[in-house]
Protein backbone atom coordinates (compact mmCIF):
# COMPACT_ATOMS: atom_id res chain seq x y z
CA UNK A 1 0.00 0.00 0.00
CA UNK A 2 1.32 3.43 -1.17
CA UNK A 3 2.22 6.07 1.80
CA UNK A 4 -0.84 7.75 0.86
CA UNK A 5 -3.28 4.99 0.41
CA UNK A 6 -2.44 4.09 4.15
CA UNK A 7 -2.64 7.65 4.92
CA UNK A 8 -5.99 8.13 4.12
CA UNK A 9 -6.92 4.19 5.31
CA UNK A 10 -5.42 5.84 8.77
CA UNK A 11 -7.90 8.71 8.43
CA UNK A 12 -11.27 6.58 8.18
CA UNK A 13 -10.39 4.25 10.44
CA UNK A 14 -10.42 6.80 12.92
CA UNK A 15 -13.20 8.45 11.79
CA UNK A 16 -15.02 4.95 11.94
CA UNK A 17 -14.15 4.82 15.73
CA UNK A 18 -16.14 8.24 16.69
CA UNK A 19 -18.75 7.12 18.54
CA UNK A 20 -19.72 10.93 18.26
CA UNK A 21 -20.06 11.27 14.08
CA UNK A 22 -22.05 8.14 14.01
CA UNK A 23 -24.54 9.52 16.68
CA UNK A 24 -24.86 12.51 14.60
CA UNK A 25 -25.59 10.44 11.24
CA UNK A 26 -22.02 11.96 9.69
CA UNK A 27 -20.31 10.75 6.92
CA UNK A 28 -17.26 11.60 6.03
CA UNK A 29 -17.63 12.07 1.85
CA UNK A 30 -14.19 13.27 0.72
CA UNK A 31 -10.94 13.17 1.63
CA UNK A 32 -7.90 14.18 -0.21
CA UNK A 33 -4.08 15.13 0.95
CA UNK A 34 -4.82 18.30 3.38
CA UNK A 35 -8.15 18.31 2.36
CA UNK A 36 -11.60 16.64 4.17
CA UNK A 37 -15.35 16.88 4.06
CA UNK A 38 -17.67 15.52 6.05
CA UNK A 39 -21.84 15.86 5.77
CA UNK A 40 -24.51 15.31 8.21
CA UNK A 41 -28.16 14.77 7.17
CA UNK A 42 -30.93 16.61 8.98
CA UNK A 43 -33.21 15.08 12.27
CA UNK A 44 -34.89 16.83 14.94
CA UNK A 45 -32.45 15.22 16.74
CA UNK A 46 -29.70 18.05 15.22
CA UNK A 47 -31.93 21.06 16.18
CA UNK A 48 -31.80 24.25 18.54
CA UNK A 49 -34.55 25.80 19.95
CA UNK A 50 -36.22 27.20 16.20
CA UNK A 51 -35.79 23.89 14.15
CA UNK A 52 -32.55 24.79 12.44
CA UNK A 53 -29.46 22.68 12.64
CA UNK A 54 -27.82 23.29 15.94
CA UNK A 55 -24.45 25.57 15.79
CA UNK A 56 -23.21 22.59 17.59
CA UNK A 57 -23.42 20.22 15.03
CA UNK A 58 -21.44 22.51 12.64
CA UNK A 59 -18.64 23.10 15.10
CA UNK A 60 -18.75 19.08 15.42
CA UNK A 61 -18.40 18.30 11.59
CA UNK A 62 -15.71 21.46 10.78
CA UNK A 63 -13.47 20.65 13.85
CA UNK A 64 -13.40 16.52 12.54
CA UNK A 65 -13.20 17.76 8.60
CA UNK A 66 -10.42 20.18 9.71
CA UNK A 67 -8.32 17.35 11.81
CA UNK A 68 -8.75 14.98 9.50
CA UNK A 69 -7.44 17.28 6.31
CA UNK A 70 -4.42 17.67 8.92
CA UNK A 71 -4.16 14.25 9.88
CA UNK A 72 -3.70 13.29 6.45
CA UNK A 73 -0.90 14.82 5.80
CA UNK A 74 1.04 13.34 9.35
CA UNK A 75 3.39 10.42 9.06
CA UNK A 76 1.73 7.31 9.91
CA UNK A 77 3.81 6.92 13.50
CA UNK A 78 1.96 10.55 14.27
CA UNK A 79 -1.18 11.15 16.28
CA UNK A 80 -3.74 14.18 15.83
CA UNK A 81 -5.22 16.15 18.59
CA UNK A 82 -7.56 19.71 18.01
CA UNK A 83 -5.82 22.23 19.69
CA UNK A 84 -7.91 25.16 19.31
CA UNK A 85 -10.66 26.66 16.58
CA UNK A 86 -12.66 29.72 16.19
CA UNK A 87 -16.03 29.54 14.21
CA UNK A 88 -18.07 32.53 13.21
CA UNK A 89 -22.48 31.28 12.63
CA UNK A 90 -23.15 33.72 9.89
CA UNK A 91 -26.24 32.51 9.14
CA UNK A 92 -29.23 30.13 10.05
CA UNK A 93 -28.26 26.48 9.09
CA UNK A 94 -31.75 25.95 7.29
CA UNK A 95 -31.93 23.11 4.75
CA UNK A 96 -32.04 19.15 4.74
CA UNK A 97 -27.72 18.57 5.22
CA UNK A 98 -25.08 20.42 6.45
CA UNK A 99 -21.53 19.81 4.52
CA UNK A 100 -18.65 21.10 6.64
CA UNK A 101 -15.03 21.42 3.68
CA UNK A 102 -11.89 21.62 5.35
CA UNK A 103 -8.60 22.35 4.06
CA UNK A 104 -5.01 23.14 5.63
CA UNK A 105 -3.49 26.41 4.95
CA UNK A 106 -0.49 26.01 6.72
CA UNK A 107 1.35 22.51 7.65
CA UNK A 108 3.70 22.68 10.00
CA UNK A 109 6.05 19.96 11.51
CA UNK A 110 4.18 20.31 14.71
CA UNK A 111 1.16 22.35 14.06
CA UNK A 112 -1.55 22.42 11.07
CA UNK A 113 -3.57 25.27 10.78
CA UNK A 114 -6.59 24.55 8.68
CA UNK A 115 -10.09 26.86 8.08
CA UNK A 116 -13.57 24.91 7.31
CA UNK A 117 -16.60 26.29 5.72
CA UNK A 118 -19.74 24.58 6.77
CA UNK A 119 -22.68 24.89 4.56
CA UNK A 120 -26.10 24.08 4.41
CA UNK A 121 -27.88 22.68 1.38
CA UNK A 122 -31.55 23.29 0.79
CA UNK A 123 -33.14 22.50 -2.58
CA UNK A 124 -29.71 21.66 -3.86
CA UNK A 125 -28.57 24.94 -2.92
CA UNK A 126 -25.46 25.34 -0.75
CA UNK A 127 -25.25 28.74 2.15
CA UNK A 128 -22.41 29.24 4.00
CA UNK A 129 -23.77 28.91 7.62
CA UNK A 130 -20.42 28.73 9.35
CA UNK A 131 -16.75 29.16 8.70
CA UNK A 132 -13.30 28.17 11.32
CA UNK A 133 -9.74 28.83 12.06
CA UNK A 134 -7.99 25.86 13.69
CA UNK A 135 -5.06 24.84 14.95
CA UNK A 136 -4.13 20.91 15.03
CA UNK A 137 -1.26 18.99 16.50
CA UNK A 138 0.99 16.11 15.40
CA UNK A 139 1.78 14.10 18.13
CA UNK A 140 4.85 11.87 17.94
CA UNK A 141 4.68 8.09 18.61
CA UNK A 142 1.32 8.44 19.56
CA UNK A 143 -0.95 6.23 17.36
CA UNK A 144 -3.60 7.93 17.25
CA UNK A 145 -3.52 8.02 20.88
CA UNK A 146 -4.45 10.69 23.15
CA UNK A 147 -1.42 12.87 25.53
CA UNK A 148 -1.99 12.77 28.98
CA UNK A 149 -0.58 16.51 28.82
CA UNK A 150 -0.14 18.44 25.96
CA UNK B 1 -44.23 36.27 38.04
CA UNK B 2 -41.79 38.09 38.33
CA UNK B 3 -39.24 39.47 35.47
CA UNK B 4 -36.44 37.10 37.07
CA UNK B 5 -38.67 34.23 37.04
CA UNK B 6 -39.84 35.28 33.55
CA UNK B 7 -36.53 35.17 32.39
CA UNK B 8 -35.58 31.67 33.91
CA UNK B 9 -39.02 30.13 32.46
CA UNK B 10 -38.28 31.35 29.12
CA UNK B 11 -34.79 29.79 28.87
CA UNK B 12 -35.59 26.61 30.17
CA UNK B 13 -38.49 26.23 27.73
CA UNK B 14 -36.07 27.49 24.73
CA UNK B 15 -33.41 24.71 26.39
CA UNK B 16 -36.32 22.18 26.72
CA UNK B 17 -36.91 22.92 22.18
CA UNK B 18 -33.51 21.92 21.36
CA UNK B 19 -33.19 18.67 19.71
CA UNK B 20 -29.88 18.43 19.78
CA UNK B 21 -29.21 19.01 23.73
CA UNK B 22 -31.92 16.20 24.06
CA UNK B 23 -29.64 13.74 21.56
CA UNK B 24 -26.56 14.69 23.97
CA UNK B 25 -28.71 14.06 27.27
CA UNK B 26 -27.32 17.00 28.47
CA UNK B 27 -29.42 18.72 31.31
CA UNK B 28 -29.11 22.52 32.24
CA UNK B 29 -27.97 21.78 36.44
CA UNK B 30 -28.11 25.87 37.13
CA UNK B 31 -29.14 29.27 36.09
CA UNK B 32 -28.73 32.68 37.52
CA UNK B 33 -28.83 35.97 35.89
CA UNK B 34 -25.72 35.98 33.71
CA UNK B 35 -24.81 32.20 34.76
CA UNK B 36 -25.93 28.57 33.42
CA UNK B 37 -24.06 25.43 33.55
CA UNK B 38 -25.02 22.25 31.33
CA UNK B 39 -24.09 18.79 32.28
CA UNK B 40 -23.44 15.71 30.22
CA UNK B 41 -23.21 11.98 31.32
CA UNK B 42 -20.56 10.16 29.35
CA UNK B 43 -21.76 7.30 26.56
CA UNK B 44 -20.26 5.77 23.84
CA UNK B 45 -21.83 8.15 21.54
CA UNK B 46 -20.21 10.74 22.53
CA UNK B 47 -16.61 9.58 22.03
CA UNK B 48 -13.88 10.69 19.71
CA UNK B 49 -11.59 7.99 18.58
CA UNK B 50 -9.67 7.51 21.77
CA UNK B 51 -12.65 6.58 23.83
CA UNK B 52 -12.73 10.31 25.29
CA UNK B 53 -15.67 13.13 24.93
CA UNK B 54 -15.85 13.80 21.59
CA UNK B 55 -14.45 17.90 21.66
CA UNK B 56 -18.22 18.74 19.55
CA UNK B 57 -19.64 17.57 22.45
CA UNK B 58 -17.24 20.52 24.93
CA UNK B 59 -18.20 22.83 22.69
CA UNK B 60 -21.50 22.11 22.54
CA UNK B 61 -22.89 22.29 25.62
CA UNK B 62 -20.39 25.20 25.97
CA UNK B 63 -21.91 27.26 23.63
CA UNK B 64 -25.48 26.25 25.13
CA UNK B 65 -24.15 27.46 28.37
CA UNK B 66 -22.99 30.73 27.06
CA UNK B 67 -26.16 31.67 24.90
CA UNK B 68 -28.51 30.97 27.92
CA UNK B 69 -26.15 33.11 30.10
CA UNK B 70 -26.45 35.73 27.94
CA UNK B 71 -30.02 35.18 27.02
CA UNK B 72 -30.73 35.11 30.90
CA UNK B 73 -30.09 38.83 30.98
CA UNK B 74 -32.20 40.09 27.91
CA UNK B 75 -35.66 41.73 27.95
CA UNK B 76 -38.63 39.49 26.99
CA UNK B 77 -39.44 40.34 23.74
CA UNK B 78 -35.59 39.42 22.86
CA UNK B 79 -34.09 36.48 21.04
CA UNK B 80 -30.63 35.47 21.68
CA UNK B 81 -28.22 34.14 18.82
CA UNK B 82 -24.52 32.99 19.18
CA UNK B 83 -22.21 35.40 16.51
CA UNK B 84 -18.83 33.58 17.20
CA UNK B 85 -16.90 31.52 19.93
CA UNK B 86 -13.43 30.44 20.27
CA UNK B 87 -12.83 27.15 22.00
CA UNK B 88 -9.53 26.06 23.62
CA UNK B 89 -9.35 22.12 24.22
CA UNK B 90 -6.70 22.10 27.25
CA UNK B 91 -6.98 18.41 28.18
CA UNK B 92 -8.37 15.21 27.54
CA UNK B 93 -12.13 15.22 28.57
CA UNK B 94 -12.03 11.65 30.07
CA UNK B 95 -14.57 10.70 32.60
CA UNK B 96 -18.25 10.03 33.72
CA UNK B 97 -19.62 13.58 32.58
CA UNK B 98 -18.79 16.89 31.44
CA UNK B 99 -20.00 20.14 33.13
CA UNK B 100 -19.60 23.40 31.16
CA UNK B 101 -20.28 26.33 33.07
CA UNK B 102 -20.45 29.52 31.57
CA UNK B 103 -20.49 33.41 32.77
CA UNK B 104 -21.57 37.61 30.88
CA UNK B 105 -18.12 39.12 31.15
CA UNK B 106 -19.98 41.89 29.58
CA UNK B 107 -23.08 42.31 28.74
CA UNK B 108 -23.94 45.33 25.65
CA UNK B 109 -27.23 46.10 24.74
CA UNK B 110 -26.91 44.36 21.65
CA UNK B 111 -24.14 41.90 22.40
CA UNK B 112 -23.15 40.00 25.45
CA UNK B 113 -19.84 38.78 25.64
CA UNK B 114 -19.07 35.29 27.55
CA UNK B 115 -16.53 32.64 29.01
CA UNK B 116 -17.36 29.42 30.05
CA UNK B 117 -15.33 26.65 31.84
CA UNK B 118 -15.70 22.77 30.53
CA UNK B 119 -14.66 20.21 33.15
CA UNK B 120 -14.35 16.30 32.97
CA UNK B 121 -15.47 14.94 36.32
CA UNK B 122 -13.71 11.86 36.92
CA UNK B 123 -14.08 9.44 39.96
CA UNK B 124 -15.78 13.12 41.53
CA UNK B 125 -12.59 14.76 40.43
CA UNK B 126 -12.74 17.55 38.19
CA UNK B 127 -10.67 18.58 35.48
CA UNK B 128 -10.32 21.96 33.24
CA UNK B 129 -10.68 20.60 29.83
CA UNK B 130 -11.34 23.34 27.68
CA UNK B 131 -11.74 26.83 28.08
CA UNK B 132 -14.15 29.04 25.58
CA UNK B 133 -14.80 33.04 24.69
CA UNK B 134 -18.04 33.75 22.89
CA UNK B 135 -20.29 36.20 21.69
CA UNK B 136 -23.97 36.14 21.93
CA UNK B 137 -25.95 38.69 19.85
CA UNK B 138 -29.49 39.93 21.60
CA UNK B 139 -32.12 40.43 18.66
CA UNK B 140 -34.65 42.70 18.91
CA UNK B 141 -38.70 41.88 18.61
CA UNK B 142 -38.13 38.32 17.54
CA UNK B 143 -39.69 36.38 20.92
CA UNK B 144 -36.31 33.55 20.12
CA UNK B 145 -36.99 32.78 16.04
CA UNK B 146 -34.49 33.03 13.98
CA UNK B 147 -33.05 35.90 11.71
CA UNK B 148 -32.79 36.00 7.98
CA UNK B 149 -30.02 38.05 7.68
CA UNK B 150 -27.84 39.34 10.82
CA UNK C 1 -20.56 62.51 -5.27
CA UNK C 2 -21.62 59.31 -6.02
CA UNK C 3 -22.29 56.82 -2.80
CA UNK C 4 -19.65 54.51 -3.67
CA UNK C 5 -17.14 57.39 -3.57
CA UNK C 6 -18.76 59.28 -0.69
CA UNK C 7 -17.88 55.47 1.03
CA UNK C 8 -14.51 55.68 0.05
CA UNK C 9 -14.00 59.36 0.96
CA UNK C 10 -15.25 58.10 4.30
CA UNK C 11 -13.16 55.55 4.51
CA UNK C 12 -9.81 57.39 3.63
CA UNK C 13 -10.55 60.32 6.16
CA UNK C 14 -11.35 57.32 8.71
CA UNK C 15 -8.07 55.87 8.26
CA UNK C 16 -6.31 59.47 8.59
CA UNK C 17 -7.77 59.91 11.61
CA UNK C 18 -6.02 57.10 12.90
CA UNK C 19 -2.65 58.50 14.93
CA UNK C 20 -1.33 54.45 15.87
CA UNK C 21 -1.30 54.00 11.91
CA UNK C 22 0.23 56.83 11.51
CA UNK C 23 3.01 55.54 14.27
CA UNK C 24 3.54 52.21 12.55
CA UNK C 25 3.94 54.52 9.25
CA UNK C 26 0.81 52.36 7.23
CA UNK C 27 -0.75 53.22 4.25
CA UNK C 28 -3.89 52.16 2.63
CA UNK C 29 -2.70 50.65 -0.76
CA UNK C 30 -6.06 49.52 -1.94
CA UNK C 31 -9.81 49.54 -0.92
CA UNK C 32 -12.95 48.66 -3.24
CA UNK C 33 -16.70 47.74 -1.66
CA UNK C 34 -15.63 44.83 0.80
CA UNK C 35 -12.20 44.73 0.40
CA UNK C 36 -9.02 46.66 1.73
CA UNK C 37 -5.35 46.52 1.69
CA UNK C 38 -2.96 48.31 4.05
CA UNK C 39 1.19 47.78 3.89
CA UNK C 40 3.31 48.77 6.44
CA UNK C 41 7.51 49.09 5.97
CA UNK C 42 10.06 47.40 7.74
CA UNK C 43 11.81 49.39 10.91
CA UNK C 44 13.80 48.48 14.44
CA UNK C 45 10.73 50.10 15.60
CA UNK C 46 8.36 47.55 14.13
CA UNK C 47 10.28 43.89 15.89
CA UNK C 48 10.09 41.79 18.30
CA UNK C 49 12.76 39.88 20.06
CA UNK C 50 14.17 38.38 17.09
CA UNK C 51 14.38 41.27 14.63
CA UNK C 52 11.10 39.96 12.84
CA UNK C 53 7.96 42.27 12.89
CA UNK C 54 6.21 41.78 15.44
CA UNK C 55 2.89 40.24 15.96
CA UNK C 56 0.97 42.83 17.04
CA UNK C 57 1.89 45.14 13.46
CA UNK C 58 0.19 42.16 11.45
CA UNK C 59 -2.78 42.05 14.07
CA UNK C 60 -3.57 46.18 13.96
CA UNK C 61 -2.93 46.16 9.94
CA UNK C 62 -5.15 43.02 9.68
CA UNK C 63 -7.79 44.82 12.18
CA UNK C 64 -7.80 48.05 10.44
CA UNK C 65 -7.73 46.67 6.79
CA UNK C 66 -10.89 44.07 8.22
CA UNK C 67 -12.72 46.99 9.80
CA UNK C 68 -12.57 49.15 6.46
CA UNK C 69 -13.51 46.76 4.40
CA UNK C 70 -16.30 46.41 6.11
CA UNK C 71 -17.07 50.01 6.39
CA UNK C 72 -16.83 50.47 2.73
CA UNK C 73 -19.57 48.48 2.90
CA UNK C 74 -21.77 50.46 5.43
CA UNK C 75 -24.39 53.10 4.93
CA UNK C 76 -23.06 56.51 5.49
CA UNK C 77 -25.15 57.33 9.05
CA UNK C 78 -23.31 54.48 10.24
CA UNK C 79 -19.64 54.21 12.19
CA UNK C 80 -17.57 50.69 13.03
CA UNK C 81 -16.10 49.25 15.34
CA UNK C 82 -14.23 45.83 15.44
CA UNK C 83 -16.22 43.65 18.14
CA UNK C 84 -13.28 40.63 18.10
CA UNK C 85 -10.81 38.92 15.80
CA UNK C 86 -8.39 35.89 16.03
CA UNK C 87 -5.29 35.94 14.65
CA UNK C 88 -2.89 32.88 13.48
CA UNK C 89 0.90 33.36 13.53
CA UNK C 90 1.86 31.54 10.67
CA UNK C 91 5.35 31.88 9.40
CA UNK C 92 7.48 33.79 10.94
CA UNK C 93 7.21 37.86 9.59
CA UNK C 94 10.45 38.37 7.68
CA UNK C 95 11.01 40.91 5.16
CA UNK C 96 10.74 44.66 4.12
CA UNK C 97 6.93 45.11 4.50
CA UNK C 98 3.81 43.50 5.66
CA UNK C 99 0.51 43.30 3.48
CA UNK C 100 -2.57 43.14 5.25
CA UNK C 101 -5.05 42.11 2.55
CA UNK C 102 -8.72 41.72 4.25
CA UNK C 103 -12.38 40.88 2.38
CA UNK C 104 -16.22 40.63 4.23
CA UNK C 105 -16.88 37.19 3.92
CA UNK C 106 -20.71 37.64 5.12
CA UNK C 107 -22.43 41.49 5.48
CA UNK C 108 -25.01 41.01 7.50
CA UNK C 109 -26.52 44.64 8.31
CA UNK C 110 -25.49 44.71 11.70
CA UNK C 111 -22.25 42.33 11.64
CA UNK C 112 -19.81 41.92 8.58
CA UNK C 113 -17.67 38.90 8.82
CA UNK C 114 -14.27 39.53 7.27
CA UNK C 115 -11.31 37.62 6.70
CA UNK C 116 -7.77 38.89 6.33
CA UNK C 117 -4.16 37.58 4.84
CA UNK C 118 -0.82 39.34 6.29
CA UNK C 119 2.04 38.63 3.98
CA UNK C 120 5.71 39.37 4.70
CA UNK C 121 7.78 40.24 1.50
CA UNK C 122 11.28 39.51 1.41
CA UNK C 123 13.27 40.49 -2.13
CA UNK C 124 10.09 40.62 -3.77
CA UNK C 125 8.37 37.45 -2.72
CA UNK C 126 5.14 37.15 -0.19
CA UNK C 127 4.95 34.77 2.24
CA UNK C 128 2.10 34.29 4.44
CA UNK C 129 2.59 35.04 7.93
CA UNK C 130 -1.07 35.60 9.84
CA UNK C 131 -4.66 34.88 9.13
CA UNK C 132 -7.65 36.40 10.92
CA UNK C 133 -11.51 35.85 11.01
CA UNK C 134 -13.29 39.19 12.39
CA UNK C 135 -16.55 40.28 13.72
CA UNK C 136 -17.14 43.94 12.85
CA UNK C 137 -19.83 45.89 13.70
CA UNK C 138 -22.08 48.77 12.43
CA UNK C 139 -23.26 51.32 14.73
CA UNK C 140 -26.54 53.36 13.05
CA UNK C 141 -26.71 57.14 13.60
CA UNK C 142 -22.76 57.53 15.10
CA UNK C 143 -20.97 59.11 12.38
CA UNK C 144 -18.05 56.89 12.79
CA UNK C 145 -18.28 58.47 16.82
CA UNK C 146 -17.43 55.19 19.34
CA UNK C 147 -20.00 54.17 21.77
CA UNK C 148 -20.32 54.01 25.21
CA UNK C 149 -21.77 50.86 25.52
CA UNK C 150 -22.16 48.25 22.81
CA UNK D 1 21.13 32.84 40.51
CA UNK D 2 17.83 30.53 40.95
CA UNK D 3 16.41 28.58 38.35
CA UNK D 4 13.58 31.53 38.95
CA UNK D 5 15.36 34.53 38.88
CA UNK D 6 17.66 33.54 35.54
CA UNK D 7 13.71 32.63 34.37
CA UNK D 8 12.84 36.30 35.37
CA UNK D 9 16.06 37.56 33.94
CA UNK D 10 15.33 36.19 30.71
CA UNK D 11 12.09 37.27 30.47
CA UNK D 12 13.00 41.06 31.07
CA UNK D 13 15.64 40.82 28.79
CA UNK D 14 13.99 39.25 25.54
CA UNK D 15 10.97 42.11 26.04
CA UNK D 16 13.75 44.54 26.06
CA UNK D 17 14.77 43.23 22.61
CA UNK D 18 11.25 43.84 21.24
CA UNK D 19 11.76 47.50 19.59
CA UNK D 20 7.54 47.56 18.78
CA UNK D 21 7.08 47.45 22.80
CA UNK D 22 9.23 50.31 23.17
CA UNK D 23 7.45 52.17 20.26
CA UNK D 24 4.38 51.59 22.16
CA UNK D 25 6.16 53.09 24.85
CA UNK D 26 5.23 50.13 26.98
CA UNK D 27 6.60 48.69 30.36
CA UNK D 28 6.32 45.87 32.37
CA UNK D 29 5.31 46.44 35.09
CA UNK D 30 4.88 43.32 36.75
CA UNK D 31 6.18 39.38 36.54
CA UNK D 32 5.67 36.87 38.51
CA UNK D 33 5.38 32.52 37.11
CA UNK D 34 3.08 32.45 35.28
CA UNK D 35 1.74 35.54 35.21
CA UNK D 36 2.74 39.54 33.24
CA UNK D 37 1.82 42.97 33.18
CA UNK D 38 2.34 44.77 30.50
CA UNK D 39 1.23 48.60 30.65
CA UNK D 40 1.34 52.25 28.01
CA UNK D 41 0.18 55.60 28.43
CA UNK D 42 -1.89 57.33 26.17
CA UNK D 43 -0.68 59.36 23.36
CA UNK D 44 -2.19 60.58 20.57
CA UNK D 45 0.29 57.88 18.57
CA UNK D 46 -1.72 54.95 20.51
CA UNK D 47 -4.91 56.21 19.01
CA UNK D 48 -7.86 55.31 16.54
CA UNK D 49 -10.36 57.52 14.60
CA UNK D 50 -11.86 58.80 17.72
CA UNK D 51 -9.08 59.36 19.74
CA UNK D 52 -9.33 56.34 21.90
CA UNK D 53 -6.49 53.28 22.00
CA UNK D 54 -6.36 51.45 18.73
CA UNK D 55 -7.52 48.29 19.47
CA UNK D 56 -3.73 47.23 18.12
CA UNK D 57 -1.99 48.43 21.15
CA UNK D 58 -4.54 46.59 23.49
CA UNK D 59 -4.27 43.59 21.20
CA UNK D 60 -0.42 43.67 21.43
CA UNK D 61 0.49 44.42 25.01
CA UNK D 62 -2.12 41.68 25.90
CA UNK D 63 -0.32 39.08 23.51
CA UNK D 64 3.77 40.33 24.74
CA UNK D 65 2.29 39.84 28.27
CA UNK D 66 0.63 36.26 27.22
CA UNK D 67 3.74 35.50 25.96
CA UNK D 68 6.01 36.24 28.70
CA UNK D 69 3.53 34.91 31.12
CA UNK D 70 3.91 31.24 29.10
CA UNK D 71 8.06 32.24 29.01
CA UNK D 72 8.88 32.42 32.61
CA UNK D 73 7.73 28.84 32.85
CA UNK D 74 9.89 27.51 30.27
CA UNK D 75 13.13 25.67 31.08
CA UNK D 76 16.04 27.95 29.91
CA UNK D 77 17.12 26.09 26.74
CA UNK D 78 13.45 27.13 25.45
CA UNK D 79 12.04 29.99 23.12
CA UNK D 80 8.54 31.43 22.61
CA UNK D 81 6.41 31.83 19.72
CA UNK D 82 2.36 33.18 19.67
CA UNK D 83 0.93 30.32 18.08
CA UNK D 84 -2.45 32.20 17.96
CA UNK D 85 -4.94 34.56 19.92
CA UNK D 86 -8.61 35.61 19.94
CA UNK D 87 -9.54 39.42 21.39
CA UNK D 88 -12.70 40.46 22.22
CA UNK D 89 -13.15 44.67 22.18
CA UNK D 90 -15.69 44.93 24.95
CA UNK D 91 -15.82 48.74 25.77
CA UNK D 92 -13.43 51.80 24.35
CA UNK D 93 -10.36 51.98 25.54
CA UNK D 94 -10.46 55.28 27.03
CA UNK D 95 -8.23 56.68 29.60
CA UNK D 96 -4.92 57.82 30.66
CA UNK D 97 -2.99 54.05 29.88
CA UNK D 98 -3.86 50.61 29.65
CA UNK D 99 -2.86 47.88 31.29
CA UNK D 100 -2.58 44.41 30.46
CA UNK D 101 -2.40 41.32 32.81
CA UNK D 102 -1.90 37.90 31.61
CA UNK D 103 -1.91 34.65 33.27
CA UNK D 104 -1.20 30.89 32.61
CA UNK D 105 -4.50 28.79 32.57
CA UNK D 106 -3.04 25.54 31.70
CA UNK D 107 0.52 25.18 31.48
CA UNK D 108 1.41 21.89 28.98
CA UNK D 109 4.88 20.89 27.62
CA UNK D 110 4.75 21.98 24.58
CA UNK D 111 1.52 24.72 24.64
CA UNK D 112 0.66 27.27 27.10
CA UNK D 113 -2.52 28.19 27.25
CA UNK D 114 -3.54 31.77 28.29
CA UNK D 115 -5.80 34.72 29.06
CA UNK D 116 -5.31 38.18 29.76
CA UNK D 117 -7.63 41.09 30.68
CA UNK D 118 -6.89 44.88 29.35
CA UNK D 119 -8.08 47.95 31.35
CA UNK D 120 -8.10 51.17 30.46
CA UNK D 121 -7.21 53.50 33.41
CA UNK D 122 -9.17 57.00 33.91
CA UNK D 123 -9.02 59.05 36.50
CA UNK D 124 -7.69 56.06 38.43
CA UNK D 125 -10.70 53.57 37.87
CA UNK D 126 -10.01 50.32 35.64
CA UNK D 127 -12.29 49.70 33.08
CA UNK D 128 -12.40 46.36 31.25
CA UNK D 129 -11.77 46.69 27.35
CA UNK D 130 -10.47 43.66 25.89
CA UNK D 131 -9.93 40.16 26.84
CA UNK D 132 -8.05 37.42 25.35
CA UNK D 133 -7.77 33.78 25.05
CA UNK D 134 -4.07 32.36 23.55
CA UNK D 135 -2.46 29.82 22.54
CA UNK D 136 1.45 29.84 23.22
CA UNK D 137 4.25 26.96 21.83
CA UNK D 138 7.53 26.29 23.91
CA UNK D 139 10.33 25.90 21.18
CA UNK D 140 12.92 23.56 22.43
CA UNK D 141 16.50 24.34 22.06
CA UNK D 142 15.99 27.66 20.53
CA UNK D 143 17.75 29.78 22.84
CA UNK D 144 14.58 32.90 22.04
CA UNK D 145 15.20 32.41 18.58
CA UNK D 146 12.31 31.81 15.80
CA UNK D 147 11.50 28.79 13.71
CA UNK D 148 11.78 28.45 9.99
CA UNK D 149 8.73 26.69 9.89
CA UNK D 150 6.40 25.77 13.08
Amino acid sequence: MSDEAERERRVRESFARQGFMRHLGAKMTALGPGQCEIQVPYREEMTQQHGYFHAGVAAAIADSASGYAAYSLMPVNYSVLTVEYKINLVAPAAGERLIARARVVRSGKTLKICTADVFAVKEGKETLCATTLSTIMAMQDRSDRPAASR
